[in-house]
């Protein structure tokens, strides 16, 4: 097996090289990341809109730094773990996008006292009413950003219920800082045509302006109108109005992103490395090390066109053997087959060989791992790995 | 919400409580591991088997520590990493029970030197010959099992190629120590009728005695024959002839193993305690914070007759709310909803109430945590957090 695309003397990472490193592994092509990153920040700057990157699926500073328009940020995250993480790197722009508790409003204080600015999201008037308590208690004034619900999939006020929003608006503002809206269109990941994706841009902006125009005109401050997501972010055509983009699965794309459109096979920069353990030719089976353990158990594929199983199986250089997936796993084990209905031949993979697996989920699959190891992005990079953090 | 079936005074876990941990985070209920592990034991005492305890699910040496037969195993592991992280805590008699890759030898060879009687599964002429040809080099005869294949659902060589068995034989004898043969039923978690579980279990146990015949009766030696899984193991009647069982995902139990019948929803040590992060009554949905990075992706339940969606959601107590499942999950979103078609009403969870949810499947659920929260065995039982160990 070759390495057409890369310098083989650059493959040597900790020590180790593709050849040779303990399988399974996730392997990030820092180039492609680069190129998506900078392709999402000139879109960006072309709409005339700042970035707040979401860092749940990277979870990583290093990765993080290179996202980011600032040291210091803006950024977004799901977890106070990362709050934590990433506040112990220099970061002090944040929104926690994840639905408040009350319970979580002490280590909010925590991490707000360490100078970060941590802003929180809810969307009842019960949270309203813990958060205003609490801040009256501490005597800070925590911002907050109420969800708007573009789509009726998950969370969020509907832009439509004014009553709702302007009274959670009025408890907030009792003892906290309203900071503004904030929307994710998560059905645009049921999408996969352009016209679709637009329309679900244009909708997911709408609920944001309608929500703050709402706000506005009853005399309440609404500095944020924060919308994002990866599909949205690559169909939107006008983002007038919305003051930021959250978005993050982009920076790695998965193959859920090619089945939806926004993202194509050459632009994944995440891919996990494995071994050939196994294998079963008569039966048309070859087994390698990666089995959910390293890939996850996600299998948004499955609900899109194209189902790839558990991922495409590729070559050391990331390109894939025609019409072999990964069809099943278990724990420790990926069966690799060729796709029902396919009429080309299994490649001859003898125990031992490496293979390279494109994930249905990046924020799935990266999640298994602890740690990215680097492809690098030229001869002269340097090689790394670049921890991850986790837990909540 | 009380906590009828436990005393207060012993919910304190690292200075926290049930009541305020922060949220996800994993609980294990140490009264049922402790009586799910007896009752196994037992169970594999009166058929007159060993017990060679999979740890691939608990990948804890507290665990370990109940479920071993003495302090030095034996156990099986499924990756390296376990391997390495139970020999650091004094395990000496392990099985690496995934299939063996010739890059893998050199650090099997460096657990080996430090007095760790580690033994390697194939299932191929290629892998005997990589390894006789490692010993050979390294002057030490690594043990090895043959893997058998009893349900032609993913590796082993089938029981009726007793060729193939002596060629693997006679190749791995040149160099390496022929240890015996193994055998996983990984079929049986696809039955749900006693009948056809006990016809597994017989399948598997026969899969292992003719493959052990047919090598002793040619003359190689075949100490170990090694069967296992959790449905099997719960369902056997008969293992004469067998010398070890490996199971493990009976220790903590799971929806998977109710909807298969090999244990009972009280049975279940294992869950993931979460908070209310948001409500939509009119949409009959409850927003908890619990979304697949804490319940994992696993839809082991979806084949099954009863889809449970993501996990059961129980009280604090751990009883199931009636018809109540984590219906959907996003990264950090779970949606508790009722299922579809019942008559049962929705609880009236407020914002910031816990609750408790029952993976479908053990192992995959515990891997997205890096330790265990215990609820303690009684009011004297010490407190603790346990780790996990992770990675490859």
């Amino acid at each position: 097996m070759t390495l057409r695309s890369l310098e083989q003397e650059t493959l040597v990472l900790n020590g180790a090289t593709i050849e040779t490193l303990r399988t399974p592994c996730l392997l990030l092509d820092q180039r492609r990341l680069s190129t998506n990153i900078a392709g999402m920040r000139a879109r960006l700057d072309r709409l005339g809109v700042g970035f707040r990157p979401h860092l749940k699926t990277a979870k990583s500073i290093d990765v993080a730094r290179l996202a980011m328009t600032s040291p210091s940020g803006p950024i977004t995250v799901s977890t106070l773990r990362e709050a934590e993480y990433f506040a112990d790197h220099g970061v002090t722009d944040m929104i926690y996008g994840v639905g408040m508790a009350p319970a979580k409003l002490e280590p909010v204080s925590a991490i707000r006292a360490r100078n970060v600015d941590l802003a929180v999201v809810l969307d009842s008037i019960e949270q309203a009413d813990a958060l205003a308590a609490h801040c009256r208690q501490q005597g800070e004034a925590i911002p907050a950003l109420i969800e708007v619900d573009a789509d009726g999939r998950r969370s969020g006020v509907s832009p439509t219920d004014p009553g709702l929003l302007l009274a959670i608006a009025r408890q907030l503002t009792s003892g906290a800082e309203l900071r503004g809206v904030l929307v994710h269109a998560g059905a645009s990941y049921d999408l996969n045509r352009p016209d679709d994706l637009m329309i679900a841009a244009d909708s997911e902006r709408d609920a944001a302006l309608v929500a703050a125009r709402t706000l506005v005109g009853a005399g309440f401050p609404c500095p944020v109108v924060s919308v994002g997501s990866t599909p949205t972010a690559r169909f939107t055509r006008d983002l007038d109005g919305i003051t930021e983009v959250r978005a993050g699965a982009f920076m790695f794309g998965d193959l859920c992103q090619v089945g939806i459109g926004s993202m194509a096979i050459d632009d994944l920069a995440l891919s996990v490395l494995a071994t050939v353990i196994g294998r079963n030719r008569s039966q048309g089976r070859t087994i390698i090390d990666a089995g959910w353990m390293a890939l996850s158990r996600d299998r948004s594929t499955a609900r899109q066109v194209v189902d790839l199983g558990y991922g495409m199986v590729c070559d050391l250089d990331g390109e894939p053997y025609a019409d072999l997936i990964v069809a099943d796993t278990n724990q420790e084990h990926g069966v690799a087959a060729l796709r029902a209905g396919s009429s080309a031949s299994l490649p001859d993979l003898a125990i031992g060989s490496r293979v390279r697996i494109l994930p249905n989920h990046a924020c799935a699959t990266a999640a298994q791992h602890q740690a990215y190891r680097l492809l690098p992005a030229g001869p002269s990079a340097a090689l790394a790995e670049w921890p991850r953090c986790s837990g909540w």
